[in-house]
């Protein structure tokens, strides 16, 4: 680098070596929150190839999108935003993140140290705002003449790593910047950056703990439970070839991504939210359970892991413990796909004759037993998705329908949701971010779901969205808990909602329709992915 | 208590008593977001004689909500949240309250010890989550039986003490509780609380810091600044009375409050940002600066305090350092009407004849001189405003329009601005906060700022309100940046916002009209204010 750059010259190409370098190190998206301070790595991004910039105003907004992105790609994308409150509107989407191993790539532009803790404008202590919620925080210095463009990609590789392994999640770059922001000339157009050529480990389980398990699986009852978790090629096919080696059934969520496609399902069980609590000993207890992926999302499934079980195996890739029943017997971090190739290679002899039917036959008298409107719904909707279509689901009612209700079939379908702290905040900006990456969502959410995120319908422009605003007047979730029993439940709980989806969607350009649910729905879910645009499609559910 | 309540009637009591204390000890009102973990303590507030209770379900808007309402009634509000992301999305109005010097109680419920690190639904690391934003942290431990109601609220009465002095702020309460949440059986009524009667000093000058002060001053020619400051009873009759002994200026921000209003404005300059950065040298050099309150808004008052002068006196009564332009020479840490009073008595001489009349004569100069729409917007709305209104002006530009073109008149009026971090979210929030506290509201907002806080409109119903959104399409502030000079400028900064005003009033129950800049427009405002309800006036400038 030269050493006498102008101040505003030097900041742009300071932040041109970090953006390059991110870039170098795998990221291709960005998304940008307008500000002054930000200035020059704005510029950057807006000037860097490979970078797939979005400008969204709300910062929250803004994270929750990137969110979305970085779920489905399973790369790091990049957030962007000036100092002060600004910054602090990420830290839903960064406990999000956090928890649900998404990687993101936080960078707030700051004031420079002179300017610190004296009342300047927009100024506020940045670095370490996110706590143990990030996986690192990086507090760069102002820009220095004569800097090393390598020192700024290779912390930008590291940055990425650290976002990537061995746990995703949120990585900050806090950056001060002294004035001015602009470059006084025209500036050099971006050098191409180099990167370090990372790479990470294949998880194979430890040989002795599959042993290990092998034998106490070997010969007995077992259930294998699969809850969320990331996408790993051949995972689907693994766990079914298991399954049927140890003549087991595998209780699937739809966010295990096991229930739709092409692959084997012939041992799975999806209905069991609708008789497991009340059928549990007609089926017979297991002697083993093997877990794969989050903790269950229903109750009758949180239940059934409460129990005592022989053996409790938990197969989780990430450096965490997912274990609020306090009942594991066995974690064994490693690879999903490695550990179910293990088993069926240790081969392990298979359960007792009629343990996988009594189980396959207790599911399939349940698959037309919806009763509620909500119910009905799920199929309604799983009917009119077109194969491989991605759908992100809310919290906390409709990712508890959509569990109990999809079933199964051989229809490809990709499920999101924002289940790491299972809020209902950022779910529409969330779902946006997934129709970024995948060129199309389609999200059933709650009324008040919807309306805790309603500005993020701005990013709705342009897009293949459908969103489906379920109206049940307010917090249905409450009204299956203890609350609703209160003289207090409908003001403080249930909080019927006011707002007018109508309008909302005109707002932000969005095409509204709204529909009672029957096979009209499925008609109008169709033809609003067929004409493509951003669209709100309002169910309202009789009660 | 009784030493064996069923764990739903101890979580309701052990939260009556947290919250009877927080009512003894003087706090009015709560804002409450729907949640299931945080029942037991919704209950006791719903419940609560004396306590008002507003019903927000976005959380980042309800912690606004409650800033706006305490920083108009300088008394802690109390905020709760649910545990998990609803509690993040409260740091951006923890900051703004922070930096403000605001004071709130956040209250967030929690999962209990055995359910953290471990997987469990909507469970993060909550305690400390706010670093050194907050005043204090109170991670509470789950009720027990037979506990000591005394303890509780004394601690309610220490946090409403941590979050009014010496540095009014905000203070976290951490409350973790076990199922079941809901009483098994009728529950006693709100027990009568006892407090703690909390006295705070008078803020009396260092008398030696003011003799040398007053001699410093004493026959030399200065100039009192004022910018935005808590309120203080006598404050504003007590700086007239000092100016006019002094015989010097008194250059007033709309947020201190002096400009309208029935005290003496007769040495009150307001038209400042119209031309002292092009005459300072016409009405001469400053010997010493008093400044009361916040660094000033305005680019012509920041340079102003950023040359060097003999004394640069800054009065605050907090323990806080407000002087990013580095040129301090004293520093009072007292009440600014202590500080007037003991400068009277200390009686120093009068500036030199014609410095006070030259600074008016420049400043009578520039009252018509608004040229553009915007400019001509802020008299017609001054005199659409009934005496005592509050208005709420959002930043960042619409603050500086109101800085250079409101002027000053005997018709008392009240202006607030979050200006602690001077971010453009929870603006809407903030100013409905404000009508909950005041019975009504005018908000100038622009329409980024409009948009970035849409959601907050939910809280309009019921409220007089006048929300005017300011659409000069997009962020208007950038355009007299340099970044205006960018090939980028319009999808980097300008960001035309897409939003349908007309439509996102009608989602959320406003009345919706429309007006350029005009006599018109004084009258809508009028009618709006006269007619009661929420109203959303989208304002059109003509580029």
């Amino acid at each position: 680098m030269p050493t006498s750059l102008d101040t505003g010259t030097l900041n742009f190409s300071w932040s041109q070596a970090l953006i390059g370098g991110l870039v170098a190190a795998g990221v291709e998206r960005a998304v940008i929150s307008p500000g002054s301070r930000s200035t020059p790595l704005a510029l950057a991004m807006l000037r860097q190839p490979g970078l797939d910039c979005e400008v969204i105003i709300d910062e929250r907004s803004a994270a929750f999108f990137a969110l979305g992105a970085a779920r489905a790609s399973r790369r790091p994308a990049i957030v962007l935003a000036t100092s002060g409150t600004a910054v602090a509107n990420w830290l839903p989407a960064v406990v999000e993140a956090n928890l649900a191993g998404v990687p993101l790539i936080l960078i707030s532009a700051d004031r420079p140290p002179e300017l610190q803790g004296i009342g300047a404008n927009q100024t506020m202590a940045q670095p370490g705002l996110f706590g143990e919620q990030v996986r690192a925080c990086h507090a760069m210095g102002t820009p220095k003449q004569g800097f090393d463009s390598k020192a700024l990609s290779t912390l930008a590789a590291r940055a990425v790593e650290q976002a990537s392994w061995p746990h995703p999640g949120p990585v900050h770059i806090n950056q001060p910047f002294r004035e001015p922001l602009i470059p006084a000339t025209a500036t050099p157009p971006t050098p191409a950056a180099t990167s370090v050529r990372t790479s990470r480990p294949c998880s194979q389980p430890d040989p002795a703990a599959i042993a290990e398990l092998a034998k106490a699986m070997a010969g007995r009852p077992g259930l294998i439970v699969c809850g969320e978790l990331p996408p790993e090629h051949g995972f689907a096919e693994a766990v079914a070839s298991l399954a049927e080696h140890l003549a087991c059934p595998i209780l699937a969520e739809p966010l295990s991504n096991l229930r739709f496609g092409r692959h084997d399902r012939s041992h799975l069980i999806v209905h069991y939210n609708q008789w497991l609590s009340q059928q549990a000993a007609a089926v017979g207890k297991p002697a083993w359970i093997l877990r794969f992926g989050a903790f269950p999302v229903t109750r009758s499934l949180q239940g059934l892991l409460g129990e005592h079980h022989d053996v409790m195996a938990l197969v989780d890739p990430w450096p965490r413990w997912s274990d609020p029943a306090h009942r594991l017997s066995h974690l064994l971090h490693a690879s999903p796909l490695a550990v179910c190739q293990a088993l069926l290679a240790a081969a392990p002899s298979a359960a007792p004759c009629g343990w996988l039917a009594s189980w396959l036959a207790a599911d399939q008298g349940h698959e037309a037993s919806q009763s509620s409107a909500y119910a009905r719904l799920i199929p309604h909707l799983m009917a009119a998705l077109p194969a491989g279509c991605p759908v992100f689901v809310g919290n906390s009612l409709a990712v508890r329908m959509l569990d109990s209700h999809s079933g199964s079939s051989d229809k490809p379908l990709e499920f999101f949701a924002n289940r790491g702290a299972s809020g209902i905040d950022g779910n529409i900006s969330s779902a946006l971010g997934i129709a970024a990456e995948r060129g199309r969502v389609v999200a059933l959410l709650g009324d008040l779901t919807c309306q805790h995120d309603i500005g993020g319908l701005a990013a709705a422009r342009g897009r293949n969205a459908v969103i489906l605003a379920v109206n049940n007047g307010g917090g249905g979730i409450f009204e299956m808990l203890p609350q609703a029993a209160l003289p207090e439940f409908e003001r403080g709980w249930l909080t019927p909602q006011n707002i007018d989806f109508h309008h909302a969607a005109r707002a932000f350009g969005l095409s509204y329709a709204q529909s009672a649910v029957g096979p009209a729905l499925t008609d109008l879910v169709q033809a609003a992915i067929a004409s493509g645009g951003p669209h709100l499609i309002e169910v309202t559910l009789e009660k």
